[in-house]
C-alpha cells in the first residue's frame, strides 16, 4: 500500500465538498495569537461565500474585530487504512469574514443555511421565517472565500 | 428538541477524547495571516503532548519558526440530528509546538504514534524500527500542550 497525497484542482471537486460539507474549523488570529473555532456553515453557491448562525459573543467576536482576514478547512474523513494512511479530502480557504447587519441579507442566510444542512428544510423554514423578530438579535456571519486550496490522500 | 451545549471539564472525558481522536486541526499565526493544518497525532499521555511525522517543508514550518505559539481542535463528529443540531465533542488545545531533533526522541515519538493509531502496531514497528537513518532525516513535531477547553453539544 502507498500514500497517494494530491491536490485537487477542478471547480467540480472543489464545489462538491463546499456543497457536502456541514462544519468548517477556521483559524483567526489577534496579535498573533492564533484561535480556532468549529461552525455549521450554509454555502452560498452563487455568492461564493460560507454563512454561519453563532452566538453574538464571545472570542470569535473580538478575534473578528481585530481581523477579518480568516483561513478555514473542511475536512471529508475517508477512515484510517492499514499502513498508517489516514484516507481524507479537504479542502482550505482563505477569505474575510465578516458580521452581517441587514435584516434582508440575514433571511438570506437562514434560507441558504437551511438549504444546506436540513433535509427538509421546508419544515425549519416553516417554523421561523416570516417573523423578522427572529432575525435582528441572530449573530449571522459571512466568509466571502479567496482562496481555495484542495488536498486528498487516498491508499492504493 | 433542546440544543444543550455544555463545557466538557472533567479530565478523564478530556483523555478519552484525547486517547480517541486520530488527527488534529491547528492554526497557527505569522503576521496576524492566519493558517490552518491538519495532523494525524499521536497522544502522549505522561507528557501530555502530541506528536506527529510530517514533511519537512512547507508553509507550516515556516509558521512554526516565526511563532511556536498554536491552538488546535479536536472534534468527535455525533451526527447532524433534527432541528439544527449537530452532535459533537470537541477540544480546543492552547500549546507551543516545536521540531524534535534528537534520534531518541524521534524514536519515542514513532513509538506513541503508532501506539496512538495503529491496531496492531508491532507490524509497523517491525517494518520501521532498529534503523536509525530512518529517523534521521523524518520531520517530528511536538506540541506541548498548556491549556484544554472542551465542549459538547448533543440533543435532547
Amino acid at each position: 500500500m502507498r500514500r497517494i497525497e494530491k491536490a485537487i484542482t477542478d471547480k467540480k471537486t472543489i464545489t462538491e465538498l463546499l456543497n457536502k460539507g456541514r462544519y468548517i474549523t477556521i483559524a483567526m488570529s489577534k496579535d498573533d495569537i492564533p484561535y480556532v473555532i468549529t461552525l455549521s456553515y450554509g454555502y452560498d453557491n452563487s455568492r461564493d461565500a460560507l454563512y454561519f448562525h453563532c452566538a453574538n459573543e464571545g472570542q470569535k467576536i473580538d478575534y473578528i474585530k481585530y481581523s477579518s482576514q480568516v483561513c478555514g478547512t473542511i475536512i471529508e474523513d475517508n477512515g484510517y487504512n492499514e499502513d498508517c494512511v489516514q484516507a481524507f479530502r479537504s479542502l482550505v480557504i482563505r477569505g474575510r469574514i465578516s458580521l452581517v447587519d441587514a435584516i434582508q441579507e440575514k433571511r438570506h442566510a437562514f434560507d441558504v443555511l437551511l438549504n444546506h444542512l436540513e433535509k427538509d428544510p421546508s419544515i425549519m423554514k416553516k417554523k421561523h421565517f416570516g417573523n423578522d423578530k427572529n432575525y435582528i438579535k441572530t449573530c449571522i456571519l459571512r466568509l466571502d472565500i479567496t482562496e481555495i486550496t484542495g488536498k486528498e490522500e487516498k491508499a492504493d
